[in-house]
C-alpha cells in the first residue's frame, strides 16, 4: 500500500463530493426558502431508516442500510437530481448516472473504489433486503416532507396522488406494510386539503 | 406497538431534523460562497470514514462507525456550531448539547429514541474503538478542506498552526499513524503559503 497516493486519492474523492452540495432537489427544507440539496438529504434518509426499524417487514442490517443511502445519490454530481414523478428524465440520465459512478468512485484507491460502486450498484438494482429498505426509505422521506410542507414540491410541480401512489406504493408497502396504510389515508387528505393533485386531473 | 402513534413520533423527529440544514459551520463548501451547514457536513464526514478504512489503527465495525456519525451533531439543533478553535464557546454549548440530545431523541418513540441518545453519547464520551474513528474522522474533514480551499476558514478566523495541531493531532493520530504525518507536512506547507497562521503568532 502507497500510503501517500492512496490518501492523495481518498483526498480527491471526498473533496469531489463537495459537489453534491450544490445539486438541488424539488423540495424545499421547511423554514427555509432556498431548495434541499442531495448531500443533506443523504443524511436525513440515513436517520429515517435508522428510527423506523420495528417497523420493517424483514430483518435487515442497518448498517449496511445507510451505507448504500449514504452512496446512493453520488453519480447525481455527474447526472443531476431528476424528479422521481419525470419518467423521460429518468431513462435519459440512467446511463449518465453509471458513467458518475464509474467516474466518481474511481477516483479512490482501487479496492475502496470498487466496494463504493458495489454499493451503488446493490441500492440501483434493489435486490438485496438492504437495498429494497433503503430504496423504500428513499421514497418515504419526500413523501412526508410534502405532507407536512402544504404539499410545496407536489404544488410546484403540479403532482396527482396517482402518481404518488404509483410511484412510491409498491417500494414502501413490501418493506413497510403497516405504514403504507397511514401514508394512504394522509395522502387522501391532502387531497382534500388541495395539497395534492385529485387522481387523474391532469 | 401503537403503529399510528410511532409513526407520527417517528414523522416529527424526521422534520426536527429539517432544522440541522439551516445550523451553518465555518468552511464554505467549495465552489460555492455560502456556508457549509452540518446536516451536509454530516454526510460528508461518513463517506471520508468509509474510504479511509484500509488506514485505521484498530478493526471497527463500519456501520457502527456511520450511524455514530449521522447522530454525532444532531444536538447542535438547539446548541448550535461552535468552531473546535473556540474553547469558551465549546464548554458552554456542552450543557445545551445534552438538553437537546434529551429533548430531540425524546422525539421518537422510546426505545428508537433511546437507542439513538446511546449513540450521541457514545460519540461523545469517545470510549469504544468506533467512537474513537468517528471522532477522528470529524475533526479530519475541515483540515482537508481547509487544505485545498487556501485555508478559507482558517484565514477568516485567523487559526494558527498550534492550534490546529493541538486540536486534531491527539484525536487523528491515534487511529490514523500514518495520516497524521501526512497531515503534518501539508500543514506545514499551507503556513509556507499563508494559508495558516504560524506557530504562536497570536
Amino acid at each position: 500500500m502507497n500510503t501517500a497516493a492512496d490518501f492523495a486519492a481518498i483526498t480527491s474523492f471526498v473533496l469531489e463530493l463537495e459537489k453534491l452540495k450544490a445539486v438541488l432537489r424539488k423540495n424545499r427544507p421547511l423554514g427555509q426558502t432556498r431548495f434541499e440539496n442531495t448531500a443533506e438529504h443523504s443524511w436525513q434518509i440515513c436517520l429515517l431508516a435508522m428510527s423506523v426499524l420495528p417497523h420493517a417487514a424483514e430483518p435487515v442490517d442497518m448498517g449496511r442500510v445507510v451505507q448504500l443511502l449514504l452512496v446512493h445519490d453520488i453519480p447525481e454530481i455527474d447526472a443531476g437530481d431528476v424528479n422521481v414523478y419525470d419518467a423521460t428524465g429518468r431513462a435519459a440520465a440512467e446511463a449518465k448516472e453509471e458513467a458518475g459512478a464509474t467516474r466518481i468512485f474511481g477516483l479512490l484507491p482501487s479496492a475502496t473504489g470498487a466496494q463504493m460502486y458495489a454499493l451503488w450498484r446493490e441500492f440501483t438494482t434493489g435486490t438485496s433486503a438492504e437495498a429494497r429498505y433503503a430504496r423504500a426509505i428513499d421514497r418515504m422521506m419526500p413523501v412526508l416532507q410534502n405532507l407536512n410542507s402544504a404539499g410545496q414540491s407536489w404544488r410546484e410541480n403540479g403532482i396527482r396522488i396517482d402518481q404518488v401512489t404509483r410511484m412510491n406504493h409498491p417500494k414502501i408497502s413490501g418493506m413497510f406494510p403497516t405504514l403504507w396504510p397511514l401514508l394512504e389515508q394522509q395522502l387522501q387528505a391532502a387531497v382534500t386539503r388541495g395539497d395534492l393533485g385529485p387522481a387523474g386531473a391532469e
